[in-house]
């Protein structure tokens, strides 16, 4: 029997949970908050870490390697960030459990640490007291270096991907002898994510500076990229912030320029996490599952054999054998599923739940007439080809739908970009259609903080190169000089 | 001035230290017995872990991700398991930071786990409780699954990449119908992890089963490869574990098998981790640095241009551009460094101490005779060869060079497996040439443990098809009925 999930139009929130669990994306695990990524989601995330690892490696960056744990009192030594990253933290007291005498164990009271220990949220704190070893001199700069890694935040309200106590991210900490530098360099990988979510995940992203409510704790600007998602929710898919000196202040970083004087560095970070993940399934997917841009999809094609006969069977597996060499040949991700365990139909609808761009279907008939079905995906058309052009169709195929499935989350999102003049006005579009709207702030965090109480909505960037507008506050009248984008977010 | 390490005959330990840091592979940390990995020893540590991976999907093995954290109680239901594990772990008791008012943070009373967790120091159990609700018929079986990530076991001596709190590793845990196809898959990837170690570490190994005093905590059986270090010590290098049905039983994991009857799964387990970082460094380094066999070394090899003038190095820059291209093209791994910041010397010392498998030198007179210099790391060589040589003979030195260092450390183990026959002997050898001791043991733990406590040797492991050879046990005179390999290890 098909699996079945919860229509978007009836439960939209239950539709992704339903997805994610019946595609076999992830799983909830035993521990609050954490979740089990299961093998098809790892490979999706697989891909999309050696995507961007290729493009980290291209703009000069390499990978190292820092602790888990963070002393406690690091988080003390820079003011903003331990306001907003020490709180919810999970916190390693003890480094010992013993027998309770009754079968279980429990902990060793004896084995108390002296200092307590931090799982870490972020590793600036850590990765700042090391480069204070490593930066001596203007020739150790810049230093590039990126980590994959596991952090923990201690959330309240958890979703799978999208908002997990642990999650799997990459953060960038990079060291510059000048503030332009850094700047340069958190525009660039600003950069990288936009062009990473545009042309690999097929979703469109709007480029934008946070307002100080929303800044990264410890930054003195933070960039992002927002996109859109089916329910006119807003998602942050990706943060690039331009540090300062704070953090080597905080941990007594500088280096000798080339006139022999001591200054301290400047820094900045930057990362993506399994959020992304996310933002892909809820960008593209419908009623029947996944959909998947065929730059990340596992599986691109997949080749179903029709058959009720062994002997029909091994004329088609003669007939299928050369056009997957061949695929595979031209770097195509194709998988041949003559497996007897499942009927075709059962088969069709398990790889449209997990998002396979391209089915073909072979059958006797097909392989008198030499034709096949193709199936599409993304708009799930059914077509009969022939069978001798699929070599030359496939590849261009799979670059259609990969455009095609960007242009139209784009017409989506442009569609719902909504100018207001009016507070009402603004209220009655974050109701009623979502998306986001373009309304002129004070600037002032009060009227921010306001605005969201009132509406739930926050604001989600300053875009870059923001047309340059006289206005007045929706909230307050105030004169405003330029509209930003507010919308409810995830 | 170039780097300088202690020698290894005046202190092998402080040798291995020196090097490990001045070679930049690793940093120690704030953290109480954690490492930094560096930019350049995790450049090694992924191509280890993109062959591995490679080796992993060939052999039919996914990967995913499972959490950090695991609940305490999960530990206490595998008996053997949580006497082996869950003693010396790091414990999550709180989830919550506060203002401790005086500018600090303190953990926050309130903030109390109802039940601890433990930070993974391995993940059979969290595993084991995830595949309950994965496994239901002989259908869903085999599951082969892998998992990269980090693990923490509290160790009081630590050593850098020997033997650290946190660890970077792959875990392996598959699940299977029956014993036979558990027991085949944990030698199939014993001997994927053997043929890794010789044939990409270029470090021989001993496939072996290990006694049950050295087993995994909760297996019925384990496999090893041991691997022997310049100083006669032994070092395991990777283990697999057949679990039996003990993992199942404990979380109570079963399926229906062809005939509808219920029963329990049979586990697997295997691990590698960054240890074989420390292998690899004490298999084959010297007191000039690392060295690193071609098939691991980040760059394969440095060309250094020698000149005096901008001229010379332009003239000298035109030269080797085409044949850094062409060696590229092929495949290898070549940087070119004409960076002014050092002299020639200084650069050779450092690529010396990295470890890097070839080094040419080009300067004003190679020019004008089509020569270069070209060193060898791994016999120190110089020879002047034919500039338009190069491209043919880089890549079959580079092939030479990782059969070469694969077959000194093979002589050089080879030579180290002494036989044994009376326990005067065993202990003469142990405290001289050390190396692998091949000696009749009674085949009871006790005696293991009394030669242990008079000779810190331990039982490596007994060899795979080992000889069959009535005799008596070095210790006790009582009947034995094979050689065992005793070696104080790592």
């Amino acid at each position: 029997m098909a699996k079945e999930i919860t229509p978007r139009s009836q439960d939209y929130s239950q539709w992704y949970n339903d997805l994610v669990i019946k595609a076999g994306l992830a799983d909830y695990s035993a521990v609050r908050g954490c979740m089990v990524i299961k093998p098809y989601g790892f490979a999706i995330w697989e891909r999309m870490q050696q995507i961007l690892d290729g493009k980290f490696k291209e703009t000069g960056h390499v990978n190292a390697y820092f602790p888990l744990f963070i002393p406690k009192s690091f988080f003390s030594k820079e003011a903003a960030h331990v306001e907003g990253f020490a709180k919810e933290c999970a916190v390693v007291t003890h480094y010992r459990l013993m027998n309770d005498g009754n079968g279980g164990i429990t902990v060793d009271p004896e084995a108390k640490l002296e200092e307590e220990l931090i799982v870490r949220p972020t590793s600036e704190t850590i990765i700042w007291n090391t480069y204070r070893d490593w930066i001596k001199s203007y020739r150790d700069l810049p230093l590039l270096i990126n980590q994959w890694a596991n952090v923990v935040r201690w959330e309240m309200r958890t979703r799978l991907f999208l908002r997990t106590t642990e999650f799997l991210w990459q953060e960038g900490h990079t060291a510059h002898a000048t503030a332009e530098e850094a700047i340069e360099e958190t525009v660039k990988m600003l950069n990288v994510y936009a062009d990473f979510a545009e042309q690999v995940l097929a979703v469109p992203v709007i480029k934008g500076v946070k307002t100080a409510n929303e800044r990264f704790a410890g930054a003195l600007d933070t960039y992002c990229i927002e996109a859109l998602m089916q329910d006119g929710k807003a998602l942050q898919a990706g943060t690039s912030h331009f540090l300062g000196q704070n953090f080597a202040k905080a941990f007594d970083v500088k280096f000798a320029n080339s006139n022999g004087q001591l200054e301290h560095v400047w820094a900045t970070s930057w990362g993506v996490s399994t959020r992304l993940m996310g933002a892909l399934i809820m960008a593209h997917s419908d009623d029947e599952g996944l959909v998947l841009p065929p730059v990340l999809a596992p599986t691109q094609v997949v080749i179903v054999p029709i058959y009720k006969s062994q002997e029909q069977l091994d004329a088609l597996n003669a007939q299928i054998a050369p056009l997957k060499d061949a695929l595979k040949r031209a770097g195509i991700r194709v998988e041949y599923d003559n497996r007897d365990n499942h009927k075709p139909g059962w088969k069709f609808a398990e790889y449209e739940m997990k998002g396979v761009p391209l089915r073909l279907a072979i059958g006797p008939k097909d392989l008198e007439a030499g034709t096949a079905e193709l199936a599409r995906r993304d708009t799930r058309e059914k077509t009969s080809v022939a069978f001798n052009s699929l070599e030359q169709l496939i590849p261009a195929l799979l670059d259609e739908i990969q455009d095609k499935l960007f242009q139209k989350a784009l017409n989506f999102r442009n569609s719902h970009i909504t100018e207001v003049n009016s507070f009402e006005e603004m209220k009655e579009v974050l109701d009623n259609q979502g998306g986001f709207v373009s309304a002129h702030w004070d600037g002032t965090p009060e009227t921010e903080q306001k605005i969201k109480e009132l509406t739930k909505a926050t604001i989600r960037c300053i875009p870059l190169e923001n047309k340059q507008e006289a206005g007045l506050c929706v909230l307050t009248g105030k004169p405003s000089e330029q509209r930003v984008l507010f919308a409810k977010a995830y």
